[in-house]
């Protein structure tokens, strides 16, 4: 093909080619504070990046869908560190530690460059606190609502990451932290309880993963809670083979919580969006931790607590109440679908 | 909090928590036959992966949106698979060898179980002629437009990552294949251009990317063009503080697209979705090649073409015409704001 200068449309519009295409400075403008070495300045097509000898990846990975995770209102601050955190979550699970991550991004028009900023500051915050550094990603527009992609690498040493197979009848079923705040958290910001200290909303936007808990040798079996403890527990009782029951007066709630009432309990066991660790412990280490029902986290230490056991029958999880009575629910627990 | 009966919501529909949940059915009706072993079956919170001993990784992440990327009227099996392809292409700009993959999907509600089958179908068939397999994902909700986000996980031999950096003025500009195919096949899509053999709609819907191209020792930087030549070119040339100079006569064209005719010139120099690899060759290494203008892959030998030159002047890329004429576009290529 011999081309011909009239071939071609007038030009509209001055391009220098050595100025950066916008979706470049777009990247270095909010995203080179946050790369670290395997990243190579996000100026290549992949990030090459050597994995610690010895040791195993774990890998995860989580999208955020705008008005179905989180609400254009949300402080731009805490969205980009809740998707962190949610994948720092399914490593904690694991028992790895955190080492890189990816991101694209489908961004709608209206979002603008101070929501960027803002977003790019807060991951810059959880980086530091985590101890985890950007690799690569990619960004593309679209007409409908923001989308977020998260990619999670992690390592662990080999044959050391927690699965959710392992569980035995007799094992106890224990959780880190308080349960149901986040979920509790979002009723406060759609107005529907009161959150005077602002502890509940502060545990939705920012849950706080459990980095580094030593659970391996203790745990038979974990998974961490983000779709609600009771479906959680049945997806941990399922996998194994198990039926698993849960005494909701033993489940661990914050002060924030408790003070709801009990008409938010349903809300507090199947709203998801917890980020605790959901393990199961032998009874031979079920020992160790009634001595001291503590784990050590990379954030510090949080304490653990047995809310339930396993056993025999395959029958997923059931909540009991105070006289032994079965509680039903509606719903186990939230839906991606 | 201690729970009673009374402070439930009455059950509204019988659960039987040893079901699967709707998410974890869908996943395995389409994903369990892509899954490979570190996905342990795409049951648990991450995959675990042992990485190839004395190797790197090349990680690379890309979305793809309807409506931007794909149109909902696009086959199904194709869809998935030029989301994969394109981030195989990523790989193989860098020397890289695929390893496994990550998806993420954010699916509006009109999309079927049969959309899904025939996507997922399409992924099989790509993951057998690359050699790659799944490792894990995350499906949810959304309201708009469908979102893809793939994340892919490649390795080289350590220092063997051939990057952008590296290009010299003096050294030529080279590419794989041929250009202009894939913007072609869109626009013949939409009906601005016959298509009778349908060879042009095929290589917008399956890109071939040079997975195992030999390029290491020959290549001294290298990328894929998927934002259009001149664009990408112009990349190439600013991260190495050159600039380039392309001849449109030397860029090599498929016979379907020489038969569109000069007009269309400007579409196959801009448009973009070439996945092709854009590398620069030392004049040494141009005698290796001028000999056998050709480089292995994976999939097949595929012949290169010199295209150009780097030279000193920092000044981006510029295509002039068979009289050394300057050819001027509004526009070098596709931008993904």
């Amino acid at each position: 093909m011999i081309p011909s200068r009239q071939s071609f449309r007038p030009i509209q519009r001055v391009i220098t080619l050595t100025d950066l295409p916008q979706e470049f400075s777009f990247i270095r403008r909010h995203f080179s504070k946050l790369a670290g070495p395997a990243a190579l300045n996000l100026r290549d097509d992949a990030a090459v990046y050597t994995p610690p000898q010895g040791r195993e990846l774990v890998i995860a990975a989580d999208a955020m869908v705008e008005q179905v995770h989180f609400l254009p209102s949300d402080p731009p601050g805490t969205i980009g560190r809740k998707l962190l955190r949610c994948n720092l979550s399914d490593l904690a699970a694991m028992g790895a530690r955190p080492e890189g991550w990816l991101l694209t991004i489908a961004r709608p028009p209206g979002v603008t460059e101070e929501w960027f900023a803002a977003f790019s500051d807060g991951l810059l915050q959880d980086q530091k606190i985590f101890n985890v550094a950007l690799m690569g990603g990619d960004t593309t527009s679209t007409r409908g609502p923001l989308v977020l992609s998260l990619t999670i690498i992690g390592s662990v040493l080999p044959g050391q990451a927690i699965k959710r197979l392992g569980a035995r009848a007799g094992d106890g079923l224990w959780v880190t932290g308080t349960i149901g705040d986040g979920a509790l958290g979002l009723r406060a910001l759609q107005g529907d309880i009161p959150d005077p200290s602002g502890y509940l909303a502060q545990r939705y936007h920012l849950p706080q993963p459990r980095v580094g808990a030593a659970l391996y040798g203790l745990a038979s079996a974990a998974m961490d809670i983000s779709d609600g403890l009771l479906q959680d527990a049945g997806h941990l009782a399922r996998e194994n083979h198990l039926g698993v029951t849960i005494e909701a007066t033993s489940v661990p709630m914050s002060e924030a919580a408790q003070k709801c009432g009990e008409t938010w309990l349903k809300t507090c066991l199947t709203g998801g969006d917890d980020y605790e660790i959901l393990f199961s412990v032998s009874p031979e280490q079920e020992k160790r931790l009634a001595k001291n029902p503590v784990v050590n986290t990379t954030t510090g230490p949080v304490t653990v607590t047995r809310i339930g056991h396993f056993h025999n029958t395959f029958s997923g999880a059931k909540i009991i109440g105070k006289n032994g009575e079965v509680l039903n629910f509606s719903s186990p627990g939230w839906s991606h679908f």
